[in-house]
Parts: structure tokens; sequence; C-alpha cells
């Protein structure tokens, strides 16, 4: 069996933020599964901020997608052919596949998934990578106390609340900031934060002020910008700050007009002993994402981990649901309904 | 018994390079010796980059000195009258005295020395605050590896030497960064770095790029400025930063024009798992002070960790010595004989 698949690949590398006529659809036979390959139709696709930085060919920790290349993903998909013992036709898988309809991989990197133990989209939010970048940041880098203050931006995000609520489940103060009142309202009521603040708030510095009235202690950095700004005075001495991303920053195209406060920055991690680390969570994976997986799939069954899915439906829709994501129109984990 | 002491306090507040008028020199009368005092005489007075934060009142780490304050600093003092049973008159001992003559110390806060295991200048230096800079830097936060490549400034100093010389101990290549021909010799000659380089050098940036083929998996930061703009490109993913001072800022009444770098040094840790970490000695000292003092008093009797010291005479010499500390002039450790 051979199958056509529809993919929307790069057609040139953005300067700013991504414009349609920067990707372009195109349809192709895929050809017949090899040795050890599966031939996937794609259910769902993920769509996550670092996908800006594979569009870009600046030195980065991923190599850039090729021009004329499928844009990178990963999918929940289902098995059409397997020629490889590891997986069957009807499995649902976790694969790699990118954006588009139908896929051919190996075998060997698909995760079979378990529709019965969660809901198999989790796969992507709360069970998958971003909740995965949530638990290693704050296992290895972030350590709340029971006490402490923690803050994170994109609050109402797959990693932002996943970050909150496992913070939570340590002791911690958790203090989430999301963009407009309606994200606001789900900090509290939906991912348990114990403040919420709104950073398109005029006065959103002194409000971060008012509430960490004791210093923040860990700052969870996925934005940069204007809330690493407000956060930079609050930081206490020995606070750690676990670098996972700057979405705020994914779309420029120039640095920031002066003073230059690289050495302020510097002075700032001198004086408060502060630990700032980036990381990927593919550093941890390999050790941890087996203790992750049967850790968080027992609080999102047991409700103590909450997620939200943001569906937009079919592949069509997925440069202008990514052009959204990046300006922070989604609430919730962003996904693109493929198929049934 | 009553002495008189010479002291030297802090007049005003330093604007950018401290200058003669923010000092003062002024005798007075030390009470007698309380419980569990000691009346001690300074033989040697130990000069830090430290000590200009101290000067100024700007948030740190430590109060600063007040206005009319005896100005800071460690010393090697002779123990004249003691009212405690851990020390006795004519013990050398390592105290707190700060910038004077004669000093009234609580004798639970004194280190005795022993001048058979090593000069007691070094107690102030190699043995010292500075040394254990360099030994729980590296053994904390910088961890260097068998054929890694490590990079510090200042490194004909008593930190940057230890640092050096430490790493190459565990194997690591090391690059020494110094300012003047004599400074560079030494690095190689004395402090058995792999490589030296003159920051002063006009194309100071592709020496150091030249000195580092592998890239650089360990920066001990201690003058940031320049050099630390010639490193940031040159690190290698995984690469860590301990930050223990940022000497070419400590004089800075503003900030360097821009564009702003901030986002752009925040960018770079995400990108390469960067981690950066400050800190201050005291941290570790609690916990690791005696094994250091174990390990790196071998290393010196054997000749394993080399030092230097610039030793000025007269307690009047103590400002002009701290001038020119701040810009580089001294050669090693140094340090002010106050008396024999």
């Amino acid at each position: 069996m051979s199958v056509e698949t529809t993919r929307i690949v790069l057609a040139s590398r953005p300067v700013g933020a991504p414009q349609p006529e920067n990707f372009r659809t195109e349809t192709v036979e895929l050809p017949a599964p090899g040795d050890g390959q599966a031939l996937l139709q794609t259910l769902y696709l993920s769509l996550d901020p670092y996908m800006r930085g594979r569009m870009s060919d600046a030195p980065s920790y991923a190599p850039p997608v090729a021009i004329g290349a499928t844009m990178v993903g990963a999918t929940v998909s289902r098995v059409l052919e397997s020629r490889d013992s590891a997986v069957r036709p009807g499995d649902i898988v976790l694969g790699y596949g990118g954006w588009q309809t139908h896929s051919l991989e190996s075998a060997a990197y698909l995760r079979k998934l378990d529709p019965d133990k969660a809901p198999v989209t989790t796969a992507l939010g709360v069970l998958g990578m971003p909740g995965f970048t949530a638990y290693s940041g704050l296992r290895n880098i972030g350590k709340p106390q029971a006490g402490e203050t923690l803050v994170v931006a994109a609050a109402t995000g797959p990693v932002g609340s996943a970050v909150g609520q496992i913070a939570k489940l340590e002791g911690a103060r958790t203090v989430g900031i999301a963009g407009g009142p309606e994200k606001v309202r789900l900090l509290t009521e939906k991912f348990g934060f114990d403040a919420a603040i709104d950073h398109r708030a005029d006065d959103f510095a002194e409000q971060l002020a008012a509430a960490t009235p004791d210093g923040i202690d860990v700052y969870f950095e996925n934005v940069g910008g204007a809330v690493l700004d407000a956060v930079l005075p609050r930081l206490n001495s020995f606070a750690r700050i676990p670098v996972c991303g700057l979405a705020a920053a994914y779309n420029a195209t120039e640095l920031p007009p002066g003073p230059d406060r690289l050495g302020l920055l510097m002075g700032l991690i001198l004086r408060k002993s502060l630990t700032v680390r980036g990381f990927i969570q593919t550093e941890f994976a390999p050790t941890q994402m087996g203790e992750f997986l049967d850790q968080a799939t027992g609080w999102v069954a047991d409700g103590r981990l909450a997620y939200l899915e943001d569906i937009v439906d079919g592949l069509e829709q997925a440069v202008p649901a990514f052009q959204g994501l990046l300006v922070g129109k989604n609430v919730g984990k962003l996904l693109v309904r493929v198929a049934h």
C-alpha cells in the first residue's frame, strides 16, 4: 500500500513573525514502508513555540528545517501498515511525522499509546514534551521547596500550567502570569495558582511585587522580555532560573536599544548567588521520562494535574494557528486535528 | 594593657574609582579586651577586589562599610593579650581586624596558624579566601572534566592562578588571561597554564579563539567586561560559568551604551544549555573549608599549587595599593605588611 501525503513545507525563512508565504502546501506520494518502517496517518499535530526557532538558520541546539522540507513536529498517529514487530496496524502512536497527513517513520522511534490510561492527545501536552519540560526543569534546576515562591509566565500554556501545579505539589507558593482576563481567571480556577497576574496590565511590575511579598525563589523562564525585567529585582538570594524558552524574543529581528544590561544581569547573578540554567528536555528524557510518565499519568487520572487543550480542525489551519501561538492567542495546549 | 590603633576609615563613598579623599586615617585608643576577646597586632592586611563593593551602599550580599567605620579586611595578626582559652599571647592568627595596626576581636572567630605548615601569609591568599573561592567554585559549579577547556582571567591573581592549577590537576586544558607581557609569561612559566593571552592585545578575541580550538567548557568569571564578551561566542553546550567577581565593572558609574544584550545572554544560556551560577565562598566554607585546607596545604608543600605574593610595606600604603589593585597593577596576591 502506498498513500499520498499532504504536507506543509518551509518555503522561505521568516524575518520577524512568520507569514503565510513562508510556508507551502504540497501533495506527494509516499513510498511503501521498508523494513523497520511504519506508515502512519496523522490524527493530531502538536504546535509548539520551539518550531519558530527551527524556521531560522541562526545557531541553535537543533538544525534548522531545510528550505523545502516538511515542518517538524510531534504527532499522534494511527498505524496503517507496519514492517516492524513493535507496532501493528490500528495502534495509536506518538511519532514525529511533522506537518502532514501521513508519514513514514522508523518504528523504533514510535511510542505506543494506551487510550485507556489517558486521552491520546495528552501525549503531545501534559504527558508529553511540554509536561516533561516542566517536570524535568523543576526537578533538576528549579527545585522548589515547601514555602518558597515560584513564578511562571505563559501559565495557562502546557508548560506553565504543569510547572505551577507540580511546584504546588512540592509545597511552593505559585504565581502565574498570563495575558488577558480569561487566562488570568483560569490560572487560579483551573490550575490552582495562589496568585495570578495579567502581564498586559499597565502596573504589571507593581502587581508582581505585591504578589511576591517574600521575593521569588524560582522563576521558570519561558518568555523573557518584560516579564523577566519585572522578575529580576524580586529574586531572592540563591534563586534558581530554569530557562526553557524565550518566546517573547522568537520573532525579534534585532537587539533592543540600550543601555546594555548584560553586565547588570551578571552582577545580579553574582550578588544574589543566582543559578541560571538553560535546558532542553531531551537532556533529561533518557533517564527521567519513564518515572515522569508513571507519576504524571497518575496525577492526571486523579485530577491533581489539570490541562487544557486548544484544538483546531484541519491541517490547513496549522499556519494561522501557529501564527496565533506566537502571540499568545491560544488557550492551553495547541493541537491540530488532522484526521479522526 | 591597652594600645593605640592607627586605622583607615571610610570617609565618603566613592563615585567611580576610589580616591584618597574617600579614606581618612585616625589614631584611637582601643579599650582593654573583655571576656572572650583578644587584642591583636596586625602583621599583614589582605587587599581584595570585593572591598570596592563594601565602599558602596548599592545592594550587595554584605552590608556596606559605614561612613566613619574601619575598612574591612582579613588580617594575619599576633596575639598580644587574650581573655579566652582558644588563643595565647604570641599565637599567629587569621582574623578580620580590617585596615588598622591593632584590633580587638572575638577569639572564637580567630583561626590559629601553624607557621611550620605554610608561610602565614598564605592564609590570606592561596590557603585562604581566594584559594577557597577557586576550589569551591570549581568543585561545586565549574566541575572541569579531563580533556575539557577552562578559561580564567586575572589569572596571575590569587583566585585565577589557583583556578588554573586546580583545574589542571583535574585534567583540564587551561587558558589564562592577564594584562601585559610580564603577567602573561608568568601564566605558563609559573602557573602551568596551557595557553596564555594578553587581554590588552588588539586581537584579543582572535587570540582567545585560537587558544580554544575545541571551545570553552568552563569559564571561571571574575572580571566580566571585554573578556566575557570574547568568551561568550566560544562557549560549548553545557558549559558552566561560576561567577565569583566582575572586577571590570566595580568602578562603573553607569550602564554601558546599547544595544541591550541582556536578552542575548539569556538566549545563549537557553540555546547552549549553559549554567551560570553566582557564588560567594562563604556559602561553601562551613562544609568544605576543612578538606580544602587539608588538600591545598599538601599541594602547596609539594609545589603543585604555586602562588605569588605582592607585598607592600606600611599601612599608609594601603590606599594607593588598593587603587592599583582595581586596575590590575599588582602581580599576585596583594598584601600590606603592617608590622614585623
